[in-house]
């Protein structure tokens, strides 16, 4: 198949430190080639791929740091410009642009999908009301539930994967011990309700993190004060080594979210590492994680302290083997060169 | 003729304080709706206007504050839909929003012209030459001969208008003294230059415009010593009638640019004051101005102090007429009717 996968301009692909959306782009454009796929990347200068790259741009936006936000959009437009030009050349265009895409996505001749990495907030609305009849995949059930699933024409359902392999702890699971926080010190993310979880539990816990700007007051009012008076540490952002080395020393994770996620990475991640998580049931988490037999979801802190004992049954190898049938770069490829075939049937 | 005009979201028309682009926006919409045309206009929320307003945003996007800058141009995309979704309704669909509206515009099945009211930068070159075919209306000839003249699809040239009655000042012409530079302080403006020229004349200067962020060195190194060596005084930002009343005590106003402006609206301004002016031979300023019957126009410091005393021969009435001639609103909407009325018949 001759695919063009079209990133923003905004960080390389993959991405350095922050950018959720560029490290799926990478993972499924290299699997793509890898697989005998034709693929052309659009993306910012400095990124590495198998895949042929074409750029508008010498460096990532942010990076680069010359430019006015306000001039941003003008390089995706630029991209959008050369996809455009190019498009005798792909069977098919995917698009990792969000919004900014869509009037241009919608006069090409080739097929065309996007992937929702972004939530359809209010201010964008409109536009995606205007391009409904476009193709779009959700990034789990529970993203499209919130997101227009009666008004959005969405051909599928991918989820984010993951590197399964690059999660394998070396660690011997006897040595596991307390409970590990991984994510956005915020109230979305729960990291009070999870200190709750293991002061109740008496138990140590690890937090890694950052704490964003306007996350603050809510970390000196509601992080710090479980803190000082608990048996928790908070060791900042890790990297990825150091992720993985935190998930395999920790018997689960604590993911006791706010709000209706749209795909929860980290509880894939851990599961890859063979470490349960405990959750509360919000956004993907009934999708993501399988109640009992990898991990326990619940809707408060005392449901998850009374449920912490049957974490003693679960199989680790069950954790890793639900991530590699559900969650891996290989299921997440499957699934796009499926939604591919798909519409290239329909316009046959 | 059903007109629409379409402007950004980021400032309401027309502006408070700074939008130039929004204030020949209002000037042009409430005139063609005096001359009797079905006009409506495309802005932001709180513009007031003769016209029909349609806004898909309750508040000017930087006075709101409450979006990210990423996300305005969502708002601007919203308006284009709207302008779309209604095509049927109008002969000619004026926009004032640069490169953003290009691929929208293109499709449109009604008239289209686009006026430049920002030079063709790098960042957005590769957009223009895309849409080249898109009828342009430049803002001087100067304008034109910078910004792909030989590339974009020019089909006029339409000199911004004034209210040439809002610069009658009342002052006594024998009360006129000293020299005026108006305008942001820094290179590109002259700043420096005004001071010398005044120095070397040994008259009072006044200086009145704003210093910007990025033009504190250029203030702190060029202007401040100036400044404490000599009989200037500066008075910051004014509003319109302080502005006014500046003009109307001025001898002349110095403006002895340093790069090729697309159009100088202090020039139009002070004549309209019936207040001469003493330029430098840069961008626009041989269209504005007519040396010897209104101004006098130079290459150096050396070459306004020298000329100088040709001042006294100016009338000041020539002055007023030629704006009214060249730079009034009414000479403005007259230009653009025109427009207008060749883009229809080019089509009919």
């Amino acid at each position: 198949m001759r695919i063009a996968q079209v990133a923003a301009n905004t960080e390389p692909v993959p991405p350095q430190g922050y950018g959720g959306t560029e490290l799926i782009v990478s993972l499924l454009t290299d699997e793509l080639v890898r697989r005998g796929h034709e693929v052309t990347l659009f993306a910012a200068g400095t990124s590495k791929t198998r895949a042929k790259l074409i750029t508008v741009v010498d460096e990532p936006l942010r990076a680069a740091g010359k430019y006015n936000m306000l001039q941003w959009p003008a390089f995706d437009m630029q991209t959008l410009i050369e996809v455009e030009n190019r498009q005798d050349q792909f069977d098919i265009v995917h698009s990792h642009m969000s919004w900014s895409a869509l009037p241009v996505l919608d006069r090409l001749k080739c097929a065309t999908v996007t992937t929702m990495h972004n939530q359809v907030k209010p201010y964008c609305e409109g536009i995606y009301l205007r391009y409904k009849h476009l193709p779009y995949v959700a990034i789990s059930e529970s993203f499209k539930a919130l997101n227009k699933p009666d008004q959005l024409n969405y051909v599928g359902t991918v989820y984010n994967g993951i590197r399964v392999q690059d999660f394998h702890s070396s660690n011997d699971t006897d040595q596991r011990k307390g409970l590990l926080f991984v994510g956005r010190l915020c109230k979305d993310k729960g990291t009070a309700e999870a200190l709750d979880v293991a002061k109740k539990l008496n138990m140590p816990l690890t937090i890694a993190g950052k704490v964003d700007k306007n996350d603050e007051a809510y970390f000196d009012q509601e992080v710090k004060p479980r803190l000082d008076n608990s048996d928790a540490r908070f060791v900042g952002e890790v990297n990825h080594d150091q992720k993985v080395e935190l998930y395999g020393k920790a018997l689960a994770v604590v993911y006791p979210i706010n709000f209706n996620e749209p795909f929860g990475l980290v509880m894939a991640e851990a599961l890859a590492a063979g470490t349960p998580v405990m959750a509360f049931d919000r956004g993907s988490v009934r999708e993501v994680l399988d109640d009992p037999k990898t991990s326990i979801i619940g809707s408060t802190v005392d449901d998850l302290v009374k449920r912490f004992p049957e974490l003693q049954h679960i199989n680790r190898n069950d954790c890793v083997e639900r991530v590699q049938n559900l969650f891996s770069v290989e299921k997440m490829v499957d699934s796009y060169e499926a939604v591919y075939e798909r519409l290239l049937k329909q316009r046959a």
